[in-house]
């Protein structure tokens, strides 16, 4: 149950509207990348390394090649000189030589792309591929990020640290370890290029997350304009931050399409998935803070060492500095230091997996506080109350940066909900006392932490209105499987005074809306949400001065209502104007653009920072060890929820991934760097089983962003940013340690050796 | 050879610049519609009318269906209740019950739908087609206009006719009839039509001309959104009037496709395309002109009986109408009286071919002019001298309506053009008499013509600048053979001081440009062409305000030139400027649009009437009959020609066809409405050894439009306006008749009887 959401005159902004996505999903009719197929289609398969590290000698394709129905088989040789692939949003500081080059002459990491081949249907490319050998010469892996040389250091701080920890009347020093686990979307990614040399146009199908930035990235990777190149994202089976960026297939198959001249698919495979698409998570800290005699914070402190596997990707630095940016999140903190060694290491690259960096340090700081409070002897909850912003220190600006914009936290009354949450699950404290005189190993945890959202530094949509009365809106946001379309045509419709089934929304469709920045960072309601509001306003304007002049009456005398303007008893509807708007007409001023449409930016060069609370109820079988996690709660202030069905689907979905990285996932290695978590047998994704049966809510809506004007926040990472925290406090609190758990994943192993 | 071109300071307006489409058609990689192929796609065949007038008591389609690969036939009954197909330009006083119904009760000519099958290839489409049987009651025929009764009649007029004719020294009155005849493209019909389940929306491959229109026709029909229906033009094998409009295929296959969420592929034979495209011509002319004693024109007088087939289809009755408003032509006419009889037969309907109305009217005119010459005694050129209008007497305001536009000829020296062309070909008498002493039977004839252009009511283009510096134009126009592409490179890289090759044009793609009218009477170079050079014009004027500000320097003080704005010895290039309009940019003011794009609309009330003079040297073997045109010249005032080489492209291909009109091409009939030119074999196109080997022509531009920027006037029709005349003057001359030849074609066997 959330909290009820008040109805608006505008109408359909709050409402729980059915997603517009759905009644294509629903039927069968959603476009995945793999549902694309092109007349002619031919099938890539890519060759892999087998080497966690080697340069390699000689490329044997001669079998491959030889084999009926194989069209090609191209290594680094065949692709030229062909740049890096470029971060997305660089620092400026980071290391040179650390980012992936396209089939290289020296692999790092088991799944590196070395050769690609090309093939009448997939299986005869999967077993050409097969027959391509590869010669290396092995070189020395590094593994454990301690081992290895830090390829970039960052260090970001306040106050008077040393000093503070000097004079604390309590110290509390932790040493954590978070696993390395990744996104794993359900649907692997996938792409269909193809080149039409009439025109010299390439179009590439499968897209996802950052259309706009990838075609320029491959435009000029392939040394063709920008506008040659089209990218249409697709319906996606998630994202989670890994899937849409780019990657060397991204230029491997449009380069094949435009060499063969013929359409070529490629969709990955899940083993491939899981050592292609970017790990993430994996960090070491070393976490301190200092306490006055009450428990207060006088300074945090943490040194972490970061695994990125072996290459900066698109994401560059941007993990990290996350994690050391957002660490002291809610809390009054007076001095802050933190320092942060990224380490490439033999193993898949790592990039952003939903709430990046606030994962990590939410466990680290979240599960402090609970041994600090324990350590001090004062209630968990308390030792927060303590430390928490009061309403009255809001907004607060904490000299830190994170991506690249000053940190203002905007909004909020963080005790207020502390309390909410704490309110609805004070049963739950009885119950854990029910399951411990019942023999089992029951714990209550719960977590606070601080999310950030809406990052421009802008957004750009397009709102059409068709003399039909429907309304079109080019956003340059994709469908990750958020429900962006839905939320699109609730924000345009709420403006428009419309039906919101009129509204189509199409995403990502780089031709269609060339500005567009994409979907990432929880970004999309709050950027394109408002860049869509912006647009409808603007075609509103117009529309009443058009109406105005169809009705002779006044501007400012007109009532817009129901999608249309009345004077009086009489009234033009939208479609009316629309078509009022066409060449021709005798409204239509002279030498202006016909049409009833508006493409407008919306800029913001600070993010919005939501905020919540994850508590969670665990009930270990103290024979087996075997966790259950039979209640769960997030409490999130959204500032406004556009559609309060589609926020709680976030927030629960999110607590089933944080359950994984907590409890499960983990991507182990063997000494000579070969993956062993490579298929579902042994990467322990949670499944139906695994994951509370009722994931309660809070959607709040008490602390709307004033950077915006719809004062949304985003809702896509709150369902995860603390679940690795409350689960890890509430394992503690079953178990009754007194000391830190020490890790993520707390694996079924890890509770067997604690239970002894 | 034509008159020099003079260079222009803008460069490329007026170049012979190779054609843009050459690049993809010379490499083979032209799209026409038969080159669509969707995947899943399946092959419709229509089942048509094998009787000229019957009730359709039974259609059998049982044997059809059963065979093993078909889908579906469809009758009448299974389309339920759609319109039928609706006049484009209507008058408003159209008869009712003529318009063309899709898959009627009671059929009208051979070839009209009955049925349509769908099945997995064209070839199982075609034999299951056979298998539909039809059971008809037989109604009557009727062939000759003159059986039938008028289902519209039509007057013009002015002045005093009847007291001219009384007052007259001389009196000149001519029967004269124009054959059936059409346009015969040499790419038949086609279309490709894909309906997405998933979003509701519909594409259609293979528009050509008019796509919006038809796209709204088509909307319309189905019940749909007319956003939600996307045409694409594609690469046609010549349009003339007749391909491009919209028939029954054109609501047939796209239903179909909906119904059977199949991509469905429909591809005219030649058959087909004898009986189903519109024909054309079909008139009888009773014209007389009243002359004083000096062969001065008193009055002109026509009566009209105009054969248009079985329905009235989307021309209306533009034909008839032009004829009657047009058939003064260049000429001083006192009073003027025209009337024209619209009869239905059972035959192929009608529409336009290439200068409709003028090459019939022109004609009669023309071939009249040289009887009245002879007959009162004087010069054949002499009495067009004595007539014409004087440059003096231009503009002139002539109280006649054409096209819905009142006619003002807005320019010209037409005595100045006539003795131009005399003069070219003044050798030829010589020539006519060498061959005549040789015992040929040669002939000289020549013919004046006035041809209208750029009909409006408005034309729309966008132009957008890339970051690349290319420059995007998505025109209303289509392409229909006649080299818009490049013309409208030509026109945007003039304005903008670029590359043309850096122009890319897109035509014709309903979504890309929803405000086109299209391209047809002669209106793309004009409309679209201006429109383009709006739409930069308004490029320019914000490219400069941005490169003010990027420069700091007045907007004023900025020079233009090769694409840049210079200040001193700093400049900004398009590209440049286009990517500081971009989100995010510090030059983009805020609130307004992004993008360096500007869309325009061209608008104008009035035609511009562009003119020329036709002469031919005939050469008769008087033992055959066998006609040769060594020579042919076509002198053409095109006010400015913005691609000479692409203005005698047109005029040279115009003769061919108006060549095929005179001497050859008629659709004849048997007694019972069966089509007797159902094959090349029968229906006699002219092939390359009956064209004239050397077509000159004359581009002059000395009498440039009023009416629009460019200056310019149409050329897509001046190359066949009066072939008809030209040819029947020289044969009478050749063969030395006092009387008039009587009709067009001089077929063969025509020629051969007048030999004796």
């Amino acid at each position: 149950m959330s909290t009820a959401t008040p109805e608006r005159t505008g109408g359909v902004v709050g409402a729980r509207v059915r997603r517009h996505e759905d009644d294509r999903l629903l039927k069968g009719l959603g476009r995945f990348a793999d549902d694309v197929n092109r007349l002619g289609q031919v099938h890539a398969r890519i060759v892999r390394s087998t080497l966690a590290h080697g340069e390699i000698l000689r490329i044997d394709t001669a079998e491959a090649r030889a084999l009926p129905g194989v069209l090609a088989v191209i290594t680094g040789a065949d692709l030229g000189d062909i740049p890096p692939i470029p971060i997305r949003l660089p620092r400026g500081d980071e290391p040179d030589g650390c980012l992936q080059r396209i089939l290289p002459d020296e692999v790092r990491y088991v799944g590196e792309p070395v050769a690609a081949v090309v093939a009448a249907d997939p299986y005869l490319a999967e077993d050409a591929a097969e027959l391509v050998t590869v010669e290396y010469r092995e070189l020395p892996v590094v593994l454990d990020a301690a081992d290895g040389p830090a390829s970039a250091r960052m260090q970001a701080g306040f106050g008077e640290v040393d000093a503070a920890f000097s004079a604390a009347a309590h110290v509390v020093e932790l040493d954590l370890d978070v696993g390395r686990h990744a996104a794993v979307p359900m649907e692997p990614r996938g792409l269909v290029a193809e080149y039409d040399a009439a025109n010299g146009r390439l179009q590439v199908w499968g897209a996802t997350k950052v259309p706009v930035f990838n075609r320029n990235v491959l435009a000029r990777m392939l040394g063709m304009p920008a506008e040659q190149v089209r990218l249409h994202a697709m319906d996606a089976g998630g994202g989670f931050g890994a899937r849409g960026e780019f990657y060397p297939e991204d230029l491997l198959i449009p380069w094949l399409a435009r060499r063969l001249r013929r359409p070529v698919k490629w969709t990955e495979d899940r083993a491939e998935n899981l050592v292609a698409l970017n790990h993430s998570r994996q960090q070491r800290h070393r976490i301190a803070a200092a306490f006055d005699a009450d428990a207060r914070l006088l300074a945090l402190r943490d040194g972490i060492t970061h695994d990125n596997g072996a290459y900066l990707r698109t994401h560059g630095l941007l993990v990290p500095e996350l994690t050391i940016g957002m660490l002291p999140g809610p809390y009054r903190v007076p001095a802050y230091q933190a320092s942060v060694e990224v380490v490439l290491t033999n193993k898949t690259p790592c990039g952003t997996y939903r709430a990046p960096g606030r994962y990590e340090g939410t466990f680290a700081r979240e599960h402090l506080l609970d041994v600090a409070a324990d350590r001090i002897g004062i209630d968990r909850a308390e030792i927060r109350r303590r430390n928490l912003l009061r309403p009255e220190e809001i907004p607060h600006v904490r000299p830190l940066r994170a991506l690249g914009t000053d940190m203002v936290l905007d909004a909020g009354d963080y005790p207020a909900l502390l309390e909410t949450a704490l309110a609805r699950t004070s049963g739950w404290r009885d119950e854990v006392a029910r399951l411990r005189n019942s023999g089992r190993k029951a714990g209550y945890g719960f977590a606070v932490f601080l999310e950030k959202s809406g990052l421009g530094p802008h957004e750009t949509a397009d709102v059409i209105v068709e003399p039909s009365g429907r309304i079109r809106v080019h956003s340059g946001g994709t469908s990750l499987g958020q429900g962006i379309e839905t939320v699109l045509a609730q924000i345009a419709a709420d403006r428009l005074g419309v039906d919101h089934e009129d509204v189509q929304v199409v995403n990502g469709d780089t031709d269609l809306q060339p500005f567009g920045l994409g979907s990432w960072a929880s970004r999309s309601t709050v950027l394109a949400g408002n860049a869509v509001d912006l647009a409808a306003t603007a075609v509103l304007a117009r529309a009443r001065s058009l109406a105005a002049r169809m009705l002779g009456a006044p501007e400012d005398l007109l009532e817009h209502a129901a999608g249309a303007f009345a004077f009086g008893d009489r009234s033009v509807a939208l479609g009316e104007i629309a078509a009022a708007c066409a060449p021709g007409s005798p409204y239509l001023e002279p030498g202006t653009e016909p049409g009833l449409a508006a493409r407008r930016v919306f800029e913001v060069d600070h993010m919005t920072y939501p905020y919540g609370v994850h508590v969670a109820l665990v009930d270990i079988d103290p024979g087996t060890g075997h966790v259950t996690v039979p209640r769960y709660l997030v409490a999130y202030e959204i500032g406004k929820a556009i559609n309060p069905t589609l926020v709680e689907g976030q927030l629960v979905g999110g607590v089933a991934q944080g359950l994984g990285g907590a409890l499960y996932e983990n991507f182990h290695y063997d000494d000579q760097g070969q993956p062993q978590a490579a298929t579902f047998m042994d990467y322990l994704m949670p499944t139906a089983a695994e994951v509370p049966g009722l994931v309660d809510t809070i959607v709040a809506e008490d602390a709307p962003s004033p950077d915006n004007p719809l004062g949304t926040k985003g809702a896509g990472e709150g369902g995860i940013t603390a679940a690795g925290a409350a689960l890890a406090n509430a394992v503690r609190d079953a178990l009754g340690l007194g000391e830190a758990v020490g890790r993520l994943p707390l694996s079924p192993q890890w509770i067997c050796t604690e239970l002894g």
